[in-house]
């Protein structure tokens, strides 16, 4: 008789430029899923709720908002990527394909792009990897580098450090065409009315006004997602080692302040978005945990054309997540997360006649 | 650069009688909305709960039940009527029409009846307004009036004082016609054998015996519908201002232990019913926090016939909803709800042959 | 006018041996409930969260994990069965029958085989029950037996002692036909690959290296199955009488670490499971409570052949949950939750080429 305890996910000694884990699982988006992540993150794009509107727009129905989508591809890479990770540290380069609708199943793979050891802890590096999700039909939904600082199993074991170059995937967000029979006018009630393209002037910072406390909810929402990184929802292992894991608490999953930022920006930014295109990069800045505040800030960077589609102009942005933290007797705001993103806005001359 | 901070909503000096308001959003009924709000309330009709019993006696599939209609309908309204309200002061003949099913995209709309300023305080006053909520046919599935207490933004501006007559909506419960070829009979085990019209005596009072604590799921489950008002989640807030936001705490949105105490009430008054009629009136007597355990009551006022339907009953019937409060050592019964509710209750003469 | 309080749910002196209870209510299966429950469980078998997996094993689409068939047809007999409960003694011959699909609507009933009254408390004694699910075809999803201390209502009255025999109920784990056909193998990267028949060795124990802390959302959870127990969820209750109610806390409802241990299990034990066929007996050894972190192991016990299944073999595992308390500076190991399961594990042999 043997006692065995399996340690799921890899060491940093584990990684080897070149490889590629196709993760396990896959997921079916169902309508619990969606409806928790998408109305829990305060997203205000009728895409995403209103199914009227998403078809009469030229989708097949509600489309699954981008926060989502990252957080089921994302999650289906925990395990091999990230599940001995100390810490998430920079999304790169990552881009929409498909929608993704109802019923739609994603799975995931993750290809390793470099792996380098820590100058300072030799118990620590850093892996760089990129993963790609796709539909049942084989379609690229979303595909994203990361860099991610993980643990090593055994201090004397080999880290293989090299690099390669990531491999093309082809993800552009995929739209219906622009079809003036639709009479997009008739739906515009359902938007805002100052957050079309023509609204938007580069260098503005619009401080979103709304914020939402973060509850011990993040540890459902976390597991719904497969995340399975312990230091999210093993109350008794953080609270046995505080040290290790900053002073016994669990740690928010940066999903969840993630898609909670894009929430909390829509009204004033993506409201009349079609679709994220792309985030040249994103970090979290600092960990939240159950019972901060969210709050988010859009710095407008730029507006320029949607190559073939005079109906749109692409909107980069800077989305900054915070939150506040009594210093005494004064408040710090504390950034928590960056996002740098490239979304399809409409223009007003042509979706409110 | 601008620095920009947009305040969504109305202030009351915004609000003129007259003006009608078409809701953002809209949302569509999946079935993780229907899943999380119509099995937490604890409803026991099991028109909500068995697709083959609400077949059986001829809806289309599952019923959303009355309380979530209203939450989905009244949430809709929320950003334009009460994001910068201090109190909802009063429900006014709450009507519900065609049955809300699974998939079902509804949208609401609004019209301003009348404003008047608060004589002791100039920064408030009250707006009285009629919401109305469809599905995608445009057949109306809720029809409302609501007095709000607002803050006004600027004190100087003028109020549009007046009073307008409210629109005629008409809405009706719609229900699929009684047929003794169903064999109703045959489900009759599915529902308390308790609760049926002949089994009711005006004047008696039930104490409905379950209670149930609120968590801080109240934070998601607002969320969820929609609900953009700041005081329900937006702990940092209410925590820097503990004199305006009573004590630091979050209030538990009104719709929580509204459809709470519908549930609560339901095994004992609802369970044979096959639809609210009509809420003549109701309000929230007091604030539920979480961490309160709600209970609630049902004083039978009336019993009278449905017109056209002889296997049908109209049960006017007020629902109080209460928790208990530690004063030193006494406990105090609090009042925490109130409505007058008209529902459709079969006859067991017709039902359970 | 009289005020009433209907106390629901029978008491020791209502069960007759050979009664049979058709319980109320009845539940759809929608995307909502199955998404709370099958995700949260941690559950890693991609039969329940890739539908693209399912249906290429035969299945119809998404299976409903056994964990919730348990806790959906349970839930149904808890109002008649436990609602005056002290304490669920013992699952006894839980056997599964044909699959369950999303949009499925089951309802059950129980038939009292024993009752006896306690020699030690006149106010408590033991009633076993035999429990069947069924699908709105009719046939049977789950049928088992359970043994539950449940309290008198009136310390007079006569108790119907004796003992039935159980109904015989047939119910095999129904499961699609093995195929060569089908391709298994492309699609094996989406379970573990050290979770084959051929890796399990009799006598090994594995402890399963995730944990999991159970937050308030217990309350929701226990809602949204119907479970009408009020030690779940009536704060106000427990906390006005904390002698009787284990220091004034709420105790998490038991299906909650039954499904939690089946899902903390999964990747080590049933990825490749196409099903759990038997629990021949489980119990609830200690209480849990929210912000207890639920650890689980398992104890290999046999293996045998799958009759009429070269492709499968039976696993007997005793599946074990526990939870680390602090007694001073010690910390004790306490088992919550014992459960002897058979489960139907695929053979590599027939399903990685």
């Amino acid at each position: 008789m043997a006692v065995i305890r399996k340690h799921r996910g890899h060491f940093l000694e584990d990684f080897v430029p070149g490889d590629v884990y196709r993760h396990k699982g896959g997921k079916t988006v169902t309508e619990g899923l969606f409806a928790l992540f998408t109305d829990f993150s305060m997203t205000t794009n009728p895409l995403s709720k209103n199914a009227r509107y998403a078809q009469a727009y030229g989708w097949k129905g509600l489309v699954v908002p981008p926060g989502l989508v990252m957080l089921i591809v994302f999650s289906q890479s925990v395990e091999d990527v990230s599940e001995n990770a100390r810490a998430n540290l920079e999304y790169i380069d990552m881009r929409f394909g498909v929608p993704v609708y109802l019923g739609d199943t994603l799975e995931a793979q993750t290809r390793v792009l470099g792996v380098k050891s820590s100058s300072s802890n030799p118990m620590l590096g850093v892996v760089h990897v990129q993963t790609t999700g796709k539909n049942q039909h084989g379609e690229v939904v979303l595909t994203f580098q990361r860099k991610v600082q993980v643990w090593k199993r055994d201090r004397a074991a080999e880290v293989h450090e090299a690099e390669v170059a990531p491999e093309h995937v082809e993800a552009s967000l995929v739209l219906p065409p622009y079809d003036p029979a639709r009479r997009y006018g008739d739906l515009a009630h359902l938007t805002n009315d100052d957050s079309y393209l023509e609204d938007f002037v580069p260098g503005d910072v619009i401080e979103h006004s709304r914020g939402r406390v973060v509850t011990t909810d993040h540890v459902m929402l976390t597991g719904i997602l497969d995340n399975t990184s312990q230091v999210h929802c093993n109350q008794w292992m953080v609270s046995q080692d505080p040290e290790r894991f900053v002073g016994g608490q669990l740690i928010v999953f940066g999903g969840i302040p993630f898609t909670l930022c894009l929430g909390i920006s829509s009204a004033d930014v993506g409201d009349n978005s079609l679709g994220d295109i792309r985030y040249a990069t994103g970090r979290h800045s600092a960990p939240v945990f159950a019972g901060d505040t969210v709050f988010a800030s859009t710095e407008i960077r730029g507006i320029t054309d949607f190559p073939g589609r005079p109906d749109l102009g692409v909107l980069a942005a800077t989305l900054r997540g915070h939150k506040f933290v009594k210093k005494g007797d004064a408040v710090e705001r504390v950034e928590i997360f960056h996002l740098e993103r490239e979304i399809a806005v409409k223009r007003r001359s042509h979706y409110t006649g």
